[in-house]
């Protein structure tokens, strides 16, 4: 199963951590972003984060088990966007990179479906089913309870997939709804609930469900919490970074073998060249290396990493 | 304002309706759908599901104020399925028609606001701000909360455009946490109230702010709860038809004078010439007509129409 191909990976490299391929135009090298041609901006725009990504990806496919790549930077270049968006995630996943299409997607019943089609599993025609997206994840938003996320898990069932949903997101704000007391539990722990049962029959080998949780690493009380609440449910943990949380933070949404919490740092490693002015793919890689560093050691100082 | 503009619009044609061009490759009449290339099955669907909406559009603009277009079922054909979202936008606007981007965008921070960009607002390029799909309102989900859903709400306000923030969804599992007790309150209600203060300042002329709500009209219990309780708070409302709900379960949802609920058909609409076994776009219209006249009965039977 997917999950236990990212915990093998993560073993492996000795790396727990995800490069989020948060691209725009604005955090490419300036001699790149200049090359824009005003006659076609949107698809000009698009080849060259296109180019630009792929850098990235040859620059950390050995040392970082996983990309995420968030969708809404390439919808802001319209459909040119959404090409470079496919070709980026084809790109990483042919030079053997885990993929994580970032979407939040979320919409219910026959629409679901869809939106399952497109990431994850076919899309029907007359002549058979055809990928379109193909990632391995998708992030997707449990707002509308199971008739919203349901389609998605059976996708993950069909094609060997596996999602992440929102439960405690990062943002300063995200308390305003999810902290919220429903009597003896939260908005959030309620959703995480939802989750755990979501994913009940999708387990591999490693422990874990197809069917995993947005926690965000800002929160490490809440992440603590979810973690002994949720055993089985892997966690996608954004945060760390440029949002604020430090290695320290994350030590409680790991379990004892050190899996358990993937965690994605995007500006960090594709935006360190704009600090460092060493070119970008190098900077990225030495910003990886430093982040695969850092969590190692907040993980071996509590006795968990037995990778 | 865009809201003003909506409700100016429903009063002319006096029909509080939405067309939901949810289209996909099963949805046309088998003459077209045969046409796809075998060798281009993504670029070719996205073609003809194109000419669909065309022929959509052209049937349906002088009777309806407004066309929802619902994204999942375009990125199921990829980068071309979006080339025909962003075409089939484009194309109801040039007819007049106001457009609703159905994406339930939903992220934080900066990228919240590269989603705004991308729907609503502009994207920076060194040259200045080009705008991309330019729809005039975007469907949100508002999990996150507060800074969530605020870079969209900038872009209402910088562009003219509006959103709608899913309170109470239509589907059948909903409830499972829009209805769970905060106390006093509800989740779905205690979501609708952010709305309302993420709206205050973009009142409208008509009474209505450029923060909308998605309100099923399969719950019209709750339906009514928010009427009274979000009174500046434009409704869109998804369930009608396909989904089961019928004109009478709608009239909670309006204000004295018809305004303030806009009811969505899609299915009911452009698959209509499956049932009927007219050609594609006068089942359509005839469909369309008959949605319209529904709505004018059962609001004019409670006294509910001015326009």
């Amino acid at each position: 199963m997917i999950i236990d191909r990212l915990n093998r990976r993560v073993a492996e490299l000795r790396n727990p951590s995800i490069v989020g391929l948060d691209t725009h135009l604005m955090l490419l090298p300036a001699a790149m972003a200049e090359r824009v041609d005003h006659a076609d901006p949107m698809g000009s725009a698009a080849a060259l984060i296109l180019e630009f990504n792929k850098g990235l990806v040859d620059a950390i496919a050995d040392i970082v088990p996983c990309v995420k790549v968030q969708v809404a930077y390439y919808e802001q270049y319209g459909w040119q966007g959404m090409k470079t968006f496919c070709e980026t995630l084809a790109y990483a996943r042919q030079k053997g990179l885990i993929t994580i299409a970032d979407c939040k997607r979320n919409d219910i019943g026959s629409t679901a479906s869809a939106y399952a089609n497109a990431y994850l599993g076919r899309t029907p025609f007359p002549q058979g089913k055809i990928a379109s997206m193909d990632a391995d994840f998708l992030t997707v938003n449990g707002y509308l309870g199971s008739d919203g996320v349901l389609p998605f898990v059976e996708a993950c069932k069909a094609y060997d997939k596996g999602i992440f949903v929102l439960v405690k997101t990062s943002n300063p704000g995200s308390g305003e709804l999810q902290d919220r007391s429903l009597g003896e539990t939260t908005v959030f722990e309620t959703m995480g609930d939802l989750v755990q049962a979501w994913g009940r029959e999708t387990l591999g080998e490693t422990g874990y469900a197809a069917v995993g949780a947005v926690v965000g690493a800002t929160h490490p009380k809440q992440g603590e919490i979810l973690r002994k609440r949720l055993p089985e449910v892997p966690f996608l943990v954004p945060g760390y970074g440029a949002q604020g949380a430090t290695a320290a933070d994350l030590s409680g949404l790991f379990d004892a073998r050190g899996f358990g919490a993937y965690v994605n740092s995007s500006r960090g490693i594709i935006g360190a060249h704009k600090k460092s002015g060493l070119p970008y793919a190098d900077a990225a890689r030495d910003a990886a290396l430093a982040m695969a560093e850092d969590l190692r050691g907040a993980l071996s100082a509590v006795d968990r990493m037995d990778y």
